[in-house]
Protein backbone atom coordinates (compact mmCIF):
# COMPACT_ATOMS: atom_id res chain seq x y z
CA UNK A 1 0.00 0.00 0.00
CA UNK A 2 0.82 3.69 -0.73
CA UNK A 3 0.50 6.54 1.54
CA UNK A 4 -2.80 7.80 0.02
CA UNK A 5 -3.84 4.22 1.00
CA UNK A 6 -2.64 4.32 4.04
CA UNK A 7 -4.27 7.82 5.46
CA UNK A 8 -7.21 7.31 3.29
CA UNK A 9 -10.26 8.33 5.95
CA UNK A 10 -13.92 7.65 5.06
CA UNK A 11 -16.35 10.11 6.07
CA UNK A 12 -18.98 8.96 7.85
CA UNK A 13 -21.29 12.27 8.08
CA UNK A 14 -21.26 14.98 11.28
CA UNK A 15 -17.54 15.73 10.70
CA UNK A 16 -16.48 11.62 12.40
CA UNK A 17 -14.47 10.12 9.68
CA UNK A 18 -12.84 6.18 10.03
CA UNK A 19 -9.73 5.58 9.72
CA UNK A 20 -6.94 2.49 10.10
CA UNK A 21 -3.47 2.86 10.95
CA UNK A 22 -1.21 0.77 9.26
CA UNK A 23 1.32 -1.40 10.02
CA UNK A 24 4.53 -0.21 8.48
CA UNK A 25 4.49 3.29 9.38
CA UNK A 26 6.21 3.05 12.92
CA UNK A 27 9.42 3.88 14.52
CA UNK A 28 10.33 2.08 18.07
CA UNK A 29 7.26 0.27 17.82
CA UNK A 30 4.53 4.01 17.59
CA UNK A 31 3.48 5.44 14.57
CA UNK A 32 5.34 8.52 12.93
CA UNK A 33 3.70 11.42 13.90
CA UNK A 34 3.70 13.01 10.27
CA UNK A 35 1.98 9.82 9.79
CA UNK A 36 -0.80 10.24 11.85
CA UNK A 37 -0.73 14.12 11.83
CA UNK A 38 -1.24 13.88 7.60
CA UNK A 39 -4.29 11.30 8.23
CA UNK A 40 -6.00 13.73 10.60
CA UNK A 41 -4.87 16.66 7.61
CA UNK A 42 -6.81 14.43 5.24
CA UNK A 43 -10.02 14.43 7.50
CA UNK A 44 -9.94 17.88 8.36
CA UNK A 45 -9.18 18.93 4.30
CA UNK A 46 -12.48 16.92 3.76
CA UNK A 47 -14.40 18.85 6.06
CA UNK A 48 -12.71 22.05 5.23
CA UNK A 49 -14.46 21.46 1.79
CA UNK A 50 -10.73 23.24 0.34
CA UNK A 51 -8.19 21.34 -1.63
CA UNK A 52 -4.97 22.39 0.46
CA UNK A 53 -3.81 22.87 4.41
CA UNK A 54 -2.20 25.87 4.79
CA UNK A 55 -1.40 25.37 8.32
CA UNK A 56 -1.74 22.50 10.20
CA UNK A 57 -0.41 21.69 14.26
CA UNK A 58 -1.12 18.64 15.95
CA UNK A 59 -0.25 17.81 19.53
CA UNK A 60 1.09 14.23 20.62
CA UNK A 61 -0.96 13.04 22.97
CA UNK A 62 -0.13 9.13 23.12
CA UNK A 63 1.59 7.14 20.78
CA UNK A 64 -0.80 5.29 17.71
CA UNK A 65 -0.52 1.32 16.95
CA UNK A 66 -1.88 -0.62 13.99
CA UNK A 67 -5.80 -0.80 14.14
CA UNK A 68 -8.87 1.23 13.52
CA UNK A 69 -9.36 4.58 14.45
CA UNK A 70 -11.76 7.78 13.71
CA UNK A 71 -11.30 11.37 13.55
CA UNK A 72 -13.68 13.69 15.04
CA UNK A 73 -13.90 17.20 12.87
CA UNK A 74 -15.48 20.34 13.70
CA UNK A 75 -15.10 23.37 11.06
CA UNK A 76 -15.01 26.60 13.64
CA UNK A 77 -14.81 28.96 10.33
CA UNK A 78 -15.23 28.98 7.07
CA UNK A 79 -13.98 32.14 5.80
CA UNK A 80 -13.30 33.31 2.13
CA UNK A 81 -9.68 32.80 1.77
CA UNK A 82 -9.19 29.89 4.42
CA UNK A 83 -11.35 27.01 6.40
CA UNK A 84 -10.06 26.61 10.21
CA UNK A 85 -11.11 23.05 11.23
CA UNK A 86 -10.03 21.11 14.72
CA UNK A 87 -9.48 17.89 15.02
CA UNK A 88 -8.77 14.73 16.99
CA UNK A 89 -7.72 11.02 16.25
CA UNK A 90 -8.84 8.59 18.51
CA UNK A 91 -9.04 4.64 19.10
CA UNK A 92 -11.27 3.18 20.80
CA UNK A 93 -9.59 3.72 24.62
CA UNK A 94 -7.25 6.93 24.01
CA UNK A 95 -6.79 10.23 21.78
CA UNK A 96 -3.55 9.88 20.05
CA UNK A 97 -3.31 13.65 18.75
CA UNK A 98 -5.37 16.75 19.11
CA UNK A 99 -5.17 19.23 15.56
CA UNK A 100 -6.10 22.64 14.59
CA UNK A 101 -5.75 23.73 10.70
CA UNK A 102 -6.01 26.47 8.25
CA UNK A 103 -7.21 24.48 4.93
CA UNK A 104 -7.29 26.59 1.23
CA UNK A 105 -6.74 26.51 -2.37
CA UNK A 106 -2.86 26.90 -3.29
CA UNK A 107 -3.31 26.65 -6.87
CA UNK A 108 -4.90 30.28 -6.83
CA UNK A 109 -2.43 32.39 -4.79
CA UNK A 110 -0.46 35.32 -5.50
CA UNK A 111 0.85 38.29 -4.74
CA UNK A 112 4.62 39.80 -3.97
CA UNK A 113 7.47 37.47 -3.74
CA UNK A 114 11.01 37.81 -1.88
CA UNK A 115 12.77 34.69 -0.60
CA UNK A 116 15.60 35.31 1.20
CA UNK A 117 16.95 32.13 1.90
CA UNK A 118 17.95 28.55 -0.49
CA UNK A 119 17.55 25.30 -1.09
CA UNK A 120 19.80 23.35 0.59
CA UNK A 121 23.20 22.18 -1.51
CA UNK A 122 22.73 18.69 -1.49
CA UNK A 123 24.91 15.95 -3.39
CA UNK A 124 22.77 14.07 -6.08
CA UNK A 125 20.22 11.39 -4.75
CA UNK A 126 22.73 8.57 -6.01
CA UNK A 127 25.71 10.24 -4.04
CA UNK A 128 23.53 11.02 -0.50
CA UNK A 129 23.13 8.14 2.24
CA UNK A 130 20.02 5.97 1.70
CA UNK A 131 18.09 5.22 4.87
CA UNK A 132 17.22 1.48 4.68
CA UNK A 133 14.70 0.11 6.55
CA UNK A 134 15.52 -3.45 8.69
CA UNK A 135 13.97 -5.08 11.51
CA UNK A 136 16.00 -3.30 13.82
CA UNK A 137 17.35 0.16 12.79
CA UNK A 138 16.02 1.63 10.61
CA UNK A 139 13.16 1.35 11.83
CA UNK A 140 10.14 0.14 9.40
CA UNK A 141 8.64 3.69 8.54
CA UNK A 142 12.09 3.85 6.41
CA UNK A 143 10.84 1.60 3.92
CA UNK A 144 7.80 3.41 3.67
CA UNK A 145 9.26 6.51 2.45
CA UNK A 146 12.80 7.56 0.40
CA UNK A 147 15.27 9.37 2.22
CA UNK A 148 18.33 9.99 0.83
CA UNK A 149 20.82 11.76 3.59
CA UNK A 150 23.67 14.34 3.01
CA UNK A 151 27.04 12.52 3.90
CA UNK A 152 28.23 14.93 6.10
CA UNK A 153 24.69 14.77 8.38
CA UNK A 154 24.36 11.05 7.98
CA UNK A 155 27.22 9.95 10.38
CA UNK A 156 25.13 9.51 13.87
CA UNK A 157 23.72 6.30 11.77
CA UNK A 158 27.74 4.74 12.42
CA UNK A 159 28.21 6.48 15.77
CA UNK A 160 30.43 9.29 14.10
CA UNK A 161 27.11 12.17 14.50
CA UNK A 162 29.14 15.51 12.78
CA UNK A 163 28.25 17.33 15.98
CA UNK A 164 25.88 20.04 14.18
CA UNK A 165 22.19 20.01 14.88
CA UNK A 166 21.51 19.66 11.71
CA UNK A 167 19.73 16.70 8.99
CA UNK A 168 19.44 17.54 5.43
CA UNK A 169 18.98 15.16 2.50
CA UNK A 170 15.98 14.07 -0.25
CA UNK A 171 12.72 12.46 -0.10
CA UNK A 172 10.20 11.34 -1.58
CA UNK A 173 7.59 8.06 -1.60
CA UNK A 174 7.66 4.84 -2.71
CA UNK A 175 6.81 3.70 -5.67
CA UNK A 176 6.87 6.75 -7.64
CA UNK A 177 3.37 7.98 -5.59
CA UNK A 178 3.32 12.02 -6.33
CA UNK A 179 3.69 14.42 -3.43
CA UNK A 180 0.99 16.00 -2.67
CA UNK A 181 0.07 19.04 -0.22
CA UNK A 182 -1.41 16.08 2.63
CA UNK A 183 1.99 14.06 1.92
CA UNK A 184 3.73 16.89 2.99
CA UNK A 185 2.43 16.98 6.32
CA UNK A 186 4.49 13.59 6.13
CA UNK A 187 7.56 14.59 5.05
CA UNK A 188 7.87 17.20 7.81
CA UNK A 189 8.44 14.88 10.17
CA UNK A 190 10.18 12.14 8.07
CA UNK A 191 13.68 12.48 8.87
CA UNK A 192 16.18 11.36 11.32
CA UNK A 193 16.28 14.00 14.67
CA UNK A 194 19.04 16.75 14.16
CA UNK A 195 19.57 15.83 18.07
CA UNK A 196 21.20 12.56 16.69
CA UNK A 197 24.01 14.53 15.03
CA UNK A 198 24.81 16.10 18.73
CA UNK A 199 27.01 14.45 20.87
CA UNK A 200 24.63 14.34 23.73
CA UNK A 201 23.30 11.34 25.37
CA UNK A 202 19.80 11.79 23.86
CA UNK A 203 18.47 8.15 22.08
CA UNK A 204 14.62 9.93 21.23
CA UNK A 205 12.71 12.74 21.59
CA UNK A 206 8.88 12.58 21.80
CA UNK A 207 7.08 15.38 19.83
CA UNK A 208 4.93 17.85 21.71
CA UNK A 209 3.76 20.05 19.21
CA UNK A 210 4.42 20.37 15.55
CA UNK A 211 3.43 23.03 13.09
CA UNK A 212 3.78 22.53 9.16
CA UNK A 213 3.23 25.81 6.99
CA UNK A 214 2.22 24.09 3.45
CA UNK A 215 3.36 27.45 1.17
CA UNK A 216 2.98 25.72 -2.62
CA UNK A 217 2.11 22.76 -3.99
CA UNK A 218 5.38 20.50 -5.23
CA UNK A 219 6.25 19.74 -8.79
CA UNK A 220 7.08 16.20 -9.03
CA UNK A 221 10.08 15.31 -7.79
CA UNK A 222 12.45 14.54 -5.17
CA UNK A 223 12.08 17.37 -2.26
CA UNK A 224 15.20 18.85 -0.85
CA UNK A 225 14.77 19.17 2.84
CA UNK A 226 16.71 20.79 5.49
CA UNK A 227 16.02 20.25 9.24
CA UNK A 228 18.29 22.19 11.61
CA UNK A 229 17.80 22.96 15.71
CA UNK A 230 18.72 26.02 17.71
CA UNK A 231 18.18 26.02 21.04
CA UNK A 232 18.41 22.71 23.08
CA UNK A 233 17.11 24.07 26.56
CA UNK A 234 15.61 23.47 29.99
CA UNK A 235 14.52 19.86 28.49
CA UNK A 236 12.65 20.49 25.19
CA UNK A 237 14.13 21.49 21.74
CA UNK A 238 12.88 22.86 18.75
CA UNK A 239 13.32 21.49 14.96
CA UNK A 240 12.65 23.72 12.41
CA UNK A 241 11.86 22.24 8.58
CA UNK A 242 12.61 23.76 5.15
CA UNK A 243 11.12 21.86 2.01
CA UNK A 244 11.50 22.79 -1.14
CA UNK A 245 10.48 21.20 -4.11
CA UNK A 246 12.82 20.16 -7.08
CA UNK A 247 11.95 23.25 -9.32
CA UNK A 248 13.49 25.21 -6.11
CA UNK A 249 9.83 26.45 -5.04
CA UNK A 250 9.42 26.69 -1.09
CA UNK A 251 6.48 24.10 -0.45
CA UNK A 252 6.61 23.97 3.39
CA UNK A 253 8.19 25.12 6.36
CA UNK A 254 7.84 23.62 10.11
CA UNK A 255 8.63 23.38 13.19
CA UNK A 256 8.39 20.99 16.04
CA UNK A 257 8.74 21.28 20.38
CA UNK A 258 9.89 18.01 20.93
CA UNK A 259 10.60 16.54 24.99
CA UNK A 260 14.24 15.55 25.74
CA UNK A 261 13.23 12.70 28.50
CA UNK A 262 14.89 12.49 31.70
CA UNK A 263 17.79 10.22 32.33
CA UNK B 1 -4.46 48.88 34.10
CA UNK B 2 -1.86 46.51 33.31
CA UNK B 3 -1.85 43.84 31.20
CA UNK B 4 -2.08 41.07 33.97
CA UNK B 5 -5.35 43.03 35.13
CA UNK B 6 -6.68 43.48 31.57
CA UNK B 7 -6.41 39.88 30.58
CA UNK B 8 -7.87 38.32 33.73
CA UNK B 9 -10.01 35.88 33.32
CA UNK B 10 -12.54 34.49 36.17
CA UNK B 11 -13.29 30.80 36.02
CA UNK B 12 -17.42 29.66 35.93
CA UNK B 13 -17.06 26.29 36.04
CA UNK B 14 -16.68 23.73 33.44
CA UNK B 15 -13.88 25.13 31.63
CA UNK B 16 -15.46 27.85 30.51
CA UNK B 17 -14.19 31.92 31.88
CA UNK B 18 -15.79 35.03 31.01
CA UNK B 19 -13.28 38.40 30.68
CA UNK B 20 -13.33 41.71 28.95
CA UNK B 21 -11.88 42.95 25.98
CA UNK B 22 -10.46 46.19 27.17
CA UNK B 23 -9.90 49.27 25.43
CA UNK B 24 -5.97 50.50 24.25
CA UNK B 25 -5.08 46.86 23.20
CA UNK B 26 -6.01 47.76 19.36
CA UNK B 27 -3.83 48.19 16.58
CA UNK B 28 -6.06 49.73 13.34
CA UNK B 29 -9.24 49.40 15.74
CA UNK B 30 -8.58 45.57 15.91
CA UNK B 31 -7.31 44.04 19.40
CA UNK B 32 -3.81 42.70 18.78
CA UNK B 33 -3.63 38.98 18.41
CA UNK B 34 -1.21 38.62 20.91
CA UNK B 35 -3.30 40.27 23.51
CA UNK B 36 -5.95 38.02 22.43
CA UNK B 37 -3.89 34.81 22.75
CA UNK B 38 -2.71 35.74 26.16
CA UNK B 39 -6.20 36.06 27.39
CA UNK B 40 -6.72 32.71 26.36
CA UNK B 41 -3.68 31.49 27.31
CA UNK B 42 -4.56 32.53 30.64
CA UNK B 43 -7.88 31.03 30.75
CA UNK B 44 -6.00 27.87 29.51
CA UNK B 45 -3.17 27.34 31.95
CA UNK B 46 -5.89 27.88 34.61
CA UNK B 47 -7.75 25.16 33.54
CA UNK B 48 -4.41 23.28 33.02
CA UNK B 49 -3.16 23.31 36.78
CA UNK B 50 0.26 24.14 35.48
CA UNK B 51 2.13 27.10 35.71
CA UNK B 52 3.58 28.27 32.61
CA UNK B 53 2.61 27.77 28.90
CA UNK B 54 4.97 26.05 27.05
CA UNK B 55 3.50 25.63 23.40
CA UNK B 56 0.51 28.01 22.24
CA UNK B 57 -0.93 27.42 18.94
CA UNK B 58 -4.23 30.17 18.10
CA UNK B 59 -6.10 30.78 15.05
CA UNK B 60 -7.75 33.94 14.52
CA UNK B 61 -10.78 33.83 12.93
CA UNK B 62 -12.51 37.43 13.50
CA UNK B 63 -11.49 40.54 15.07
CA UNK B 64 -12.02 41.67 18.40
CA UNK B 65 -13.68 44.75 19.60
CA UNK B 66 -13.75 46.12 23.37
CA UNK B 67 -16.17 43.96 25.43
CA UNK B 68 -16.89 41.03 27.14
CA UNK B 69 -15.96 37.92 25.70
CA UNK B 70 -15.77 33.80 27.49
CA UNK B 71 -13.20 31.50 26.47
CA UNK B 72 -13.97 28.02 26.57
CA UNK B 73 -11.78 25.22 27.51
CA UNK B 74 -10.96 21.59 27.53
CA UNK B 75 -8.51 19.46 29.11
CA UNK B 76 -7.92 16.97 26.49
CA UNK B 77 -4.77 15.18 28.72
CA UNK B 78 -3.73 15.84 32.11
CA UNK B 79 -0.20 14.00 31.43
CA UNK B 80 2.98 13.79 33.89
CA UNK B 81 4.80 16.48 32.48
CA UNK B 82 2.81 18.70 30.39
CA UNK B 83 -1.63 19.13 30.04
CA UNK B 84 -2.82 19.66 26.49
CA UNK B 85 -5.87 22.37 26.32
CA UNK B 86 -8.21 23.21 23.61
CA UNK B 87 -9.88 26.74 23.62
CA UNK B 88 -11.81 29.28 22.09
CA UNK B 89 -12.41 33.00 22.88
CA UNK B 90 -15.70 34.03 22.05
CA UNK B 91 -17.96 37.08 22.14
CA UNK B 92 -22.13 37.39 21.75
CA UNK B 93 -22.10 36.75 18.20
CA UNK B 94 -18.58 35.31 16.78
CA UNK B 95 -15.83 33.17 17.44
CA UNK B 96 -12.35 35.05 17.96
CA UNK B 97 -9.98 32.75 18.49
CA UNK B 98 -9.26 29.34 18.59
CA UNK B 99 -6.47 27.33 19.92
CA UNK B 100 -4.57 24.55 21.85
CA UNK B 101 -1.79 24.61 23.95
CA UNK B 102 0.31 22.28 26.46
CA UNK B 103 1.82 23.78 29.37
CA UNK B 104 3.88 22.89 32.67
CA UNK B 105 6.19 24.08 35.02
CA UNK B 106 9.32 25.80 33.65
CA UNK B 107 10.66 26.03 37.06
CA UNK B 108 11.95 22.51 37.23
CA UNK B 109 13.38 21.88 33.78
CA UNK B 110 16.66 20.28 33.08
CA UNK B 111 18.94 18.70 30.67
CA UNK B 112 21.49 18.93 28.49
CA UNK B 113 21.87 23.03 27.21
CA UNK B 114 23.35 23.63 23.84
CA UNK B 115 22.39 27.19 22.39
CA UNK B 116 23.18 27.61 18.71
CA UNK B 117 22.73 31.10 18.22
CA UNK B 118 23.02 34.49 20.38
CA UNK B 119 20.63 37.28 21.29
CA UNK B 120 20.51 40.10 18.79
CA UNK B 121 22.86 43.09 19.68
CA UNK B 122 21.06 46.25 20.46
CA UNK B 123 21.87 49.50 21.13
CA UNK B 124 20.81 50.39 24.73
CA UNK B 125 17.24 51.28 25.07
CA UNK B 126 17.70 54.49 25.32
CA UNK B 127 19.60 55.13 22.15
CA UNK B 128 16.64 53.05 20.65
CA UNK B 129 13.62 54.06 18.68
CA UNK B 130 10.40 54.40 21.42
CA UNK B 131 7.43 53.52 19.88
CA UNK B 132 5.10 56.03 20.97
CA UNK B 133 0.99 55.73 20.70
CA UNK B 134 -0.71 58.83 19.14
CA UNK B 135 -4.12 58.88 18.36
CA UNK B 136 -3.15 58.18 14.39
CA UNK B 137 -0.24 55.98 14.03
CA UNK B 138 1.44 53.99 16.46
CA UNK B 139 -1.63 52.92 17.22
CA UNK B 140 -3.08 52.72 20.91
CA UNK B 141 -1.21 49.58 21.66
CA UNK B 142 2.16 51.24 21.99
CA UNK B 143 0.97 52.90 24.83
CA UNK B 144 0.66 49.37 26.69
CA UNK B 145 3.52 48.27 25.64
CA UNK B 146 7.29 49.87 25.67
CA UNK B 147 9.03 49.18 22.41
CA UNK B 148 12.42 50.36 21.89
CA UNK B 149 13.44 49.50 18.01
CA UNK B 150 16.96 49.53 16.53
CA UNK B 151 17.64 52.28 14.48
CA UNK B 152 18.35 50.38 11.40
CA UNK B 153 14.79 48.75 11.71
CA UNK B 154 12.53 51.59 12.34
CA UNK B 155 12.89 53.52 9.30
CA UNK B 156 9.32 52.05 8.15
CA UNK B 157 7.91 54.67 10.16
CA UNK B 158 9.37 57.72 7.88
CA UNK B 159 9.34 56.28 4.85
CA UNK B 160 12.64 54.72 4.59
CA UNK B 161 12.45 51.25 5.04
CA UNK B 162 15.62 49.34 5.61
CA UNK B 163 14.60 46.76 2.77
CA UNK B 164 15.49 44.10 4.91
CA UNK B 165 12.53 41.57 6.70
CA UNK B 166 13.78 42.19 10.11
CA UNK B 167 12.44 43.84 13.13
CA UNK B 168 14.58 43.75 16.31
CA UNK B 169 14.28 45.63 19.56
CA UNK B 170 13.95 45.64 23.07
CA UNK B 171 10.20 45.01 24.84
CA UNK B 172 8.78 45.81 28.32
CA UNK B 173 5.38 45.89 30.01
CA UNK B 174 5.03 49.99 31.39
CA UNK B 175 4.78 50.87 34.57
CA UNK B 176 7.35 47.64 35.37
CA UNK B 177 4.77 45.23 35.33
CA UNK B 178 7.13 41.94 35.31
CA UNK B 179 6.95 39.78 32.54
CA UNK B 180 5.86 36.53 33.25
CA UNK B 181 5.45 33.12 30.50
CA UNK B 182 1.88 34.61 29.95
CA UNK B 183 3.08 38.08 29.20
CA UNK B 184 5.78 36.41 26.74
CA UNK B 185 2.74 35.38 24.83
CA UNK B 186 1.75 38.98 24.07
CA UNK B 187 5.15 40.38 23.70
CA UNK B 188 6.19 37.75 20.70
CA UNK B 189 3.24 39.62 18.93
CA UNK B 190 3.80 43.08 20.11
CA UNK B 191 6.50 44.37 17.05
CA UNK B 192 5.51 46.16 13.79
CA UNK B 193 5.48 43.29 11.25
CA UNK B 194 9.28 43.05 9.06
CA UNK B 195 7.27 43.45 5.99
CA UNK B 196 7.06 47.11 6.75
CA UNK B 197 10.73 47.21 6.24
CA UNK B 198 10.04 45.36 2.65
CA UNK B 199 9.23 48.24 -0.47
CA UNK B 200 6.51 46.39 -1.27
CA UNK B 201 3.08 48.20 -1.01
CA UNK B 202 1.77 45.80 2.05
CA UNK B 203 0.25 47.60 4.14
CA UNK B 204 -0.90 44.51 6.91
CA UNK B 205 -1.00 41.14 7.65
CA UNK B 206 -3.93 39.39 9.40
CA UNK B 207 -2.37 36.48 11.21
CA UNK B 208 -4.04 33.39 10.51
CA UNK B 209 -1.97 31.52 12.94
CA UNK B 210 0.67 32.16 15.91
CA UNK B 211 2.49 29.52 17.69
CA UNK B 212 4.61 30.28 20.69
CA UNK B 213 7.13 28.48 22.15
CA UNK B 214 7.98 29.34 25.82
CA UNK B 215 11.39 27.82 26.52
CA UNK B 216 11.75 29.78 30.41
CA UNK B 217 11.00 32.13 32.79
CA UNK B 218 12.55 35.69 32.09
CA UNK B 219 14.24 37.44 34.45
CA UNK B 220 13.52 40.88 35.64
CA UNK B 221 13.81 43.86 32.75
CA UNK B 222 14.01 44.27 29.26
CA UNK B 223 13.36 41.32 26.30
CA UNK B 224 15.84 41.41 23.59
CA UNK B 225 13.82 40.34 20.39
CA UNK B 226 14.00 40.14 17.00
CA UNK B 227 11.83 39.31 14.45
CA UNK B 228 13.23 38.19 10.68
CA UNK B 229 10.65 36.80 7.31
CA UNK B 230 12.56 34.83 5.19
CA UNK B 231 9.60 34.09 2.72
CA UNK B 232 6.87 36.14 1.34
CA UNK B 233 5.69 33.69 -1.52
CA UNK B 234 2.05 33.50 -2.39
CA UNK B 235 -0.27 35.45 -0.56
CA UNK B 236 1.77 34.25 2.74
CA UNK B 237 4.68 35.14 4.72
CA UNK B 238 5.51 33.87 8.26
CA UNK B 239 7.32 35.70 10.39
CA UNK B 240 9.87 34.08 13.60
CA UNK B 241 10.50 35.71 16.63
CA UNK B 242 13.25 35.18 18.94
CA UNK B 243 13.24 36.63 22.88
CA UNK B 244 15.51 36.80 25.32
CA UNK B 245 15.90 37.82 28.44
CA UNK B 246 18.64 40.47 30.26
CA UNK B 247 20.44 37.44 31.50
CA UNK B 248 20.84 36.25 27.83
CA UNK B 249 18.86 33.10 28.67
CA UNK B 250 16.37 32.15 25.93
CA UNK B 251 12.78 32.60 26.49
CA UNK B 252 10.18 31.95 24.05
CA UNK B 253 10.19 31.23 20.19
CA UNK B 254 7.37 31.97 17.90
CA UNK B 255 6.12 31.40 14.47
CA UNK B 256 3.71 33.06 12.82
CA UNK B 257 1.70 32.57 9.07
CA UNK B 258 0.01 35.65 8.03
CA UNK B 259 -2.06 36.81 4.86
CA UNK B 260 -0.75 39.41 2.33
CA UNK B 261 -4.12 40.97 1.26
CA UNK B 262 -5.02 41.32 -2.45
CA UNK B 263 -5.46 44.84 -3.91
Amino acid sequence: MGFAADTAVHAEGDGRYTAEIRNGWDIASNANGGYLLSMVARAMRDASGRPDPVSVTGHFLAPGHPGPAEVLTEVVKQGRTLATVTASLETADRRLVQAIGAFGDLSTSSGPELVEAAPPALPPPGECVAVVATDTFPPPFMGRVDLRLHPEDAGFADGTPSGRLRVRGWFRLRDGEPIDTVALVLAVDAFPPTVFNARLPVAWTPTVELTAHVRARPSPGWLRCAFTTRFVTGGFLEEDGVLWDDTGTLVAQSRQLALIPRG
